[in-house]
């Protein structure tokens, strides 16, 4: 007997009879002698909805209290999913953040989980129950409500797993597995049985949307495999797991790609101790992310120091760095937000040699120049010119010859 | 300094102006310098489409799921508003059942609230906060989340007020207090300025809707004084207390009616002890509340039993009914669902007499016919043709000047 953690997102509880497909899925596991949990996400919209209310008051609604407001959406959820598997005959109860509980610190719309307490779930599962667990949601000390925000109910199915030490934790979605690159840019695409927790952060931070990046990094730290899978076919996904010999022998397990950056560059810095401090310090006032930095040699006492935010934030980089600028006595501000990353990730980098040249080497043949590069110890990151991020991913693939099932030999 | 409990329905918080509405009214409570909490129900409409998205899965959804399923309606309101009163430069925060916590027993959608926990509120209000409670839920002692049944959040209201040991428990409504009767029906309708619970508690069960009788019980049980009144303007409506000298010498308060009873009688049923209990033990089999009980007295050894039912309960007493008629030997069920009741409460009754004798003087008069009588220390009923509801009440309440405000010489 196994105990399986299911987690279904919004558009798997959309409506009343997607409610019943997904009590369905609970109730096979079930069948097949295994103890579930099922942790749900709010209907499709309702999120948007509730946020969208509270937004018609004030642009900046209390925080305490939205994390009250959105809450409900997995709490309509969890109630009728439960009510769906009752009246199919089954031992059925709900739980909220607040009864498991999930307890996590007080920050408020983007909580951390401190603990899950297993306790009355374990012995709902050992009565025959199955147990239905509001996503998304936490309570801290003093009682108050909490959410993990977006995506989080992906990171509770993983905290579940691991408070009830589960076999397995399913991640239902609207795709099918982690694939070697995004199949609607290429069709060679391929999906992975397998995938190391490291890669998948990789993945994950590099802008693939399959899994939430807290949910892989708590999965790493209690070790708890992660299956993610359709919600509409019985077809196996891909499992996230601890890494094993046969991924170390992988060179590269998938490309990836992301448009959501900008550039930019400080031409002309003087080349003097403190100054990226000075600006990185300012950007970091605005709460804004800077990706990739490079700074190359010093010529004449100067030199150019460049890095990428993302998109959105960029109007608002480029105001706090004019502010700094001439007190810096930097020549001229560029920017540039027509560009994209491109990443190749994979476990055998790391005894592997010549992967970056390779990489460089493809880009180069396709006529694509590289703007920056960025490297970690399983990833190579580029930054290209956008319009080439289909072309650059492409290329990539079958240079690395993705499209085929790797052979372990080494 | 005075500590009020306000309280607002479903209407008066049905969208982001009204709630603003709410919010005003608080703070206008607060900037007197009063200590302020407020009750307040989920927007209107929002009950009715979770119990619809229920009711789209089962015609019996589970009672425990059911809960925590509509209460997020409230969850939703105490939100808002919280955002609100923020927005506004108030300090305030949202509590639910749970939160409170108002302890109930575990009867799911009709639970009884057991105790009510003032400590957090307490403090918060001695801190300043403006303090916003979720009406009609509460958690019982294994953390399950409970509803008191439709109208709870007057209770709720009412039971904060108790635990807080409030100074008034203001119950906002779409009606500005409580008439001597319903003016839809006549325009000679006043507004009391007092009643006392005994007649309030009279009125809310022959059918007055401006109060849930659970809520005017506990009002009475904790001497918490009840002001209803209007969520449109600011003028006083009708305070709910105890009696006192002046409320004695009115010898009728109000004339109520109520359209939704149906008459059964069992014709000819045979005068032995126990068949009584025997009909009625069958009715409550079904659930069903029976009202009037009339039992003529016996001729030739034989009686008609008649009584009265809820409407909507007919069909299903008359089927319970037949299943025993033909083993008591009943000769004939009749059954009429075309009869109201009409009645008249007074405190003054206990000690005036006559008042009944005047009262079928004055339907008698007018040519209505009385079907059934039944009588309280300080209300008396009469069933009548439903047709003549109207007539009847206005007839009332001409003979006892109800129109006019009491002389209290007495």
């Amino acid at each position: 007997m196994a105990l399986v953690v299911q987690k279904f997102g919004g558009t798997s509880v959309g409506d009343i009879k997607k409610i019943e497909n997904v009590a369905r899925k609970a109730i096979a596991e079930y069948e097949r002698g295994n103890k579930v949990v099922v942790v749900v996400s709010a209907m499709a919209g309702e999120t948007n909805r509730l946020l969208a209310l509270a937004h018609s008051i004030t642009d900046l609604p209390d925080e305490r209290e939205l994390d009250v407001l959105v809450s409900t959406g997995e709490q309509v959820s969890v109630a009728l999913l439960a009510i769906t598997l009752k009246k199919l005959g089954y031992k059925a109860k709900s739980y909220l953040g607040s009864q498991v509980k999930i307890l996590t610190d007080s920050a408020f719309t983007k909580a951390r989980i401190l603990e899950v307490e297993s306790r009355n779930i374990l012995k709902d599962l050992d009565e025959g129950y199955i147990v239905v667990v509001a996503g998304f949601q936490g309570v801290d000390k003093d009682g108050n409500i909490t959410t993990l925000g977006r995506g989080g109910s992906d990171t509770t199915g993983v905290a579940i797993a691991a408070g009830l030490k589960a076999d397995v934790c399913d991640i239902y979605t609207d795709v099918d597995g982690v694939y070697t690159t995004d199949p609607r840019i290429y069709n060679k695409a391929r999906k992975l049985k397998k995938i190391s927790y490291d890669e998948m952060l990789e993945l994950a931070s590099l802008g693939s949307k399959v899994l939430q990046i807290r949910s892989v990094e708590l999965a790493k730290k209690y070790k708890v495999p992660v299956h993610v899978r359709s919600s509409f076919t019985d077809e196996p996904g891909t499992i996230v797991c601890e890494e094993d010999k046969d991924m170390e022998k992988v060179v590269v397990s998938g490309v990836s790609y992301n448009k959501d950056e900008a550039r930019i560059t400080l031409v002309n810095v003087p080349d003097r101790p403190g100054i990226a401090a000075q600006v990185f310090g300012e950007i970091s006032k605005g709460n804004i992310v800077v990706d990739m930095i490079i700074q190359n040699s010093s010529i004449d006492g100067t030199t150019d120091l460049t890095f990428t935010v993302p998109k959105s934030d960029l109007k608002k980089a480029l105001i706090l760095i004019e502010k700094i600028a001439k007190d810096l006595g930097v020549k001229e501000v560029l920017s540039d937000d027509s560009i994209a990353k491109v990443s190749i990730v994979g476990l055998g980098m790391r005894s592997h040699s010549g992967v970056a040249a390779k990489m460089f080497e493809v880009l180069g043949k396709a006529g694509i120049n590289i703007l920056m590069i960025s490297t970690s110890e399983i990833k190579i990151s580029c930054a290209i010119d956008e319009k080439y991020t289909e072309l650059a991913v492409r290329v990539l693939h079958d240079a690395f010859e993705l499209d085929k099932e790797p052979t372990v030999e080494g």
